[in-house]
């Protein structure tokens, strides 16, 4: 009943591994010491590419020895869940990283000191999810593409015809539902696109708008949802898609510090699983909005830079920031004030750990507010943020603490938000990379 | 661009709301007192109908008089969202319930006393999704029939063809993915199914499992997935193609008390939403776990029960607690202790907002949660969860203070889950009403 595509996929999965372990066999075979050495996922050991705009994983390793009683267990859990993930594959069986947590859990009873004492394989799931992301890294593959699977949020419409499992699918004829990716990009095949751009938007219920105003046809995309923050089947589908058909990447997000933060998950990665974004992260992806400067324009920020004092430790950390073009808002001072809504504290303080302190704190005027967020200094923030396009919207969050939602666009009218404000955006180039 | 089903409803829907509100504005015209009268939306004008198995809106309204001063706002704010309804209805428009708010949303200024007076519309989402409600009750009308969107959760594979929107999709081609539910599931058109029954499952991860193993082809289901709590269009299209079908609907939820409840909304509805009940509740649908007497048998009810203040205490709230049909474990002790997740304080009270307090107090023994529970007192629980069955479930959970995830189920194999334990259970009936 199983698909021939997931069938070939676990033949390649099982072999790697395979050949891969292989080596620690022997190594027990002639009762050696079995060393797993593998490239550390560490803050410290992740390295910002500027020139290609990704996360990579740098040169340390870690050594995980069987003999070595600090590491032995790490090893034996890295083995463990390579045994269970590899008995899947052969096994025909699909399972989940929660799955792999309960079958991977179990007491190991041993002497020590004369004593019989019982250990757990793992207490939490945050232990085998930590070995499955080791062994992505050492074997450099995909999880999915071991046939482990997990819930999947993303949806795609548009003229694009696809071969998923046995299925050719075309998704321009989902009717007013749309297709929900699977949990495993990596073995769809892309048989035929006609368009002229992906635009992904954040929030399933504009998507719906978006799709059942017939924007995608009208305007020749592909429409994708991440529903909130992207999964990493959503990721690598848009990435594969990209590349393969060179299509520009247009993100539409709220314009809140959570809705720039999607865009760099799709654009970048996250930090902490940085050895995932050479092949999750789309690097091409392009923020078109909700700007700030789309709901003020541009004069709080001219005006923050007339403040010597402001200017000055704005320029020491980027420059440019004079040249940036002008910008009118898209909406008039009486929709601002419905449809605006008041910033959080989390908000802000997702904003300063996107530009860091020094900016949050250059164009805070809160004195409030300004000595709450004291015990956030030392943050740097994320480099690909300190551009004076990010930092200008970033400023004019901090000044106003005001936050707005799609929605708030596709109030104006849907034929606002999609035959205008898209259209006009992409058209004049008005996104910031 | 939009489909000629979308024109239709337009139309239908449009001509509806102009026939009611004409009386609105006869009224007006003869310079009468306007007044709307509509069913309360009451936890005491609630019914649970317990032959037909439905919560049903009681006899009583509640009227909103122009003329009067408490009722003025109330009667201005269900106009107000009628005429944007109505003017998204003939602009081809497709607001959501977010997107009503914001273009309600304005200052109206008045006089009074002498001085002006300015008066929001509405400050929060609150209020306008209680009048939109309101409307579906005037009405008579679901909000998705008026062409409002929300944001869809629901996923649908099988032998299964629909017409939707202007296309007709085959839900067996759909390759690895699936397809997700229109918002609007009254305009999909069934064209032809063959299946033996509906399988509803709570998590999409194990939708994704059962779908990747073929098990809808295999054991002729229609699978579905509703990624959590369920949303209306998931729940309105499981009623239609189970009703239109005459489709056994079988639930599949985790262990705990939550996974009750999402049985309990797809089966009766949600008692503060019963006027939806009728429409967008699934009688028919059954319970066939994981039930906790599938995880440890039903020897510690049995102990519960031997123990005669408990006994007499349950046998007062429901008769034929003796009379229920031994059960086994599908788990052994080994696999409980490691699928088994400790149950938490919320947990706990949902427990008792299911079957109320007094079941709760008869079965916990653990004395530091029943003093905690005092405050619980005079919870009556929902009457469709106090039969013996239910009772037996819940008791165990309270004395066990244990849960268990479908995912557990899973990791004893996919092939155990999926040939196993479902077949089996609905071949012999192991199920709840």
């Amino acid at each position: 009943m199983v698909s021939a595509i997931d069938l070939e996929a676990r033949k390649k999965a099982a072999e790697l591994m395979r050949k891969i372990f292989m080596n620690i066999v022997s190594e027990i075979e002639r009762e050696g010491r079995p060393v797993l050495v593998l490239p550390k996922r560490t803050l410290s050991n992740t390295i910002y590419d500027y020139k290609n705009k990704l996360l990579l994983l740098g040169p340390e390793t870690s050594k995980r020895s069987f003999m070595d009683v600090n590491e032995a267990r790490k090893f034996m859990q890295t083995v463990l869940v390579a045994s269970i993930i590899y008995d899947s594959l052969v096994n025909n069986e699909y399972p989940t990283i929660r799955d792999l947590y309960y079958r991977g859990k179990h007491s190991i009873s041993y002497r020590s000191g004369g004593k019989e004492v019982h250990e757990n394989t793992w207490e939490e799931q945050k232990e085998s999810d930590g070995v499955i992301r080791d062994l992505e890294v050492y074997l450099n593959i995909l999880r999915e593409e071991l046939l482990i699977l997990s819930k999947e949020k993303g949806k795609v419409v548009g003229n694009l015809v696809i071969r998923s499992g046995d299925d050719v699918i075309d998704l321009s004829r989902m009717g007013h539902g749309a297709y929900s990716i699977e949990p495993t990009p990596d073995l769809i095949e892309f048989k035929d696109v006609d368009a002229e751009y992906i635009l992904v938007v954040e929030k399933d219920a504009v998507f719906q708008q978006l799709h059942r105003y017939g924007f995608w046809k009208k305007h020749k995309a592909i429409l994708i949802t991440s529903a909130g923050q992207p999964d990493r089947a959503t990721r690598r589908f848009l990435r594969r898609l990209s590349d393969e058909y060179n299509l520009p990447v247009y993100i539409l997000a709220d314009s809140d510090p959570y809705g720039f933060y999607i865009y760099s998950v799709f654009k970048i990665g996250s930090i902490t699983l940085s050895y995932e974004s050479e092949r999750l992260a789309t690097p091409r992806a392009k923020f078109i909005g909700v700007m700030m400067t789309d709901v003020f324009g541009d004069d709080i920020f001219r005006e923050i830079l007339r403040d010597k004092d402001s200017r000055s430790r704005l320029n020491s950390i980027v420059k440019g920031l004079d040249k940036l073009a002008k910008k009118k808002p898209y909406l008039s001072e009486a929709e601002r004030r419905n449809y605006i809504i008041k910033a959080k504290q989390r908000d802000l303080e997702r904003a300063v750990e996107l530009v860091g302190y020094d900016i949050a704190d250059a164009c805070l005027n809160n004195t409030e507010l300004k000595s709450k967020l004291k015990k956030k200094e030392g943050l740097t923030g994320y480099p690909w943020f300190q551009t004076p396009e990010w930092i200008r919207e970033l400023c004019i969050f901090f000044r106003t603490l005001s936050k707005l939602e799609i929605e708030a666009m596709a109030s104006k009218g849907l034929k606002f938000l999609a035959d205008h404000y898209i259209p006009e955006k992409i058209s004049s180039g008005d996104w910031i990379d």
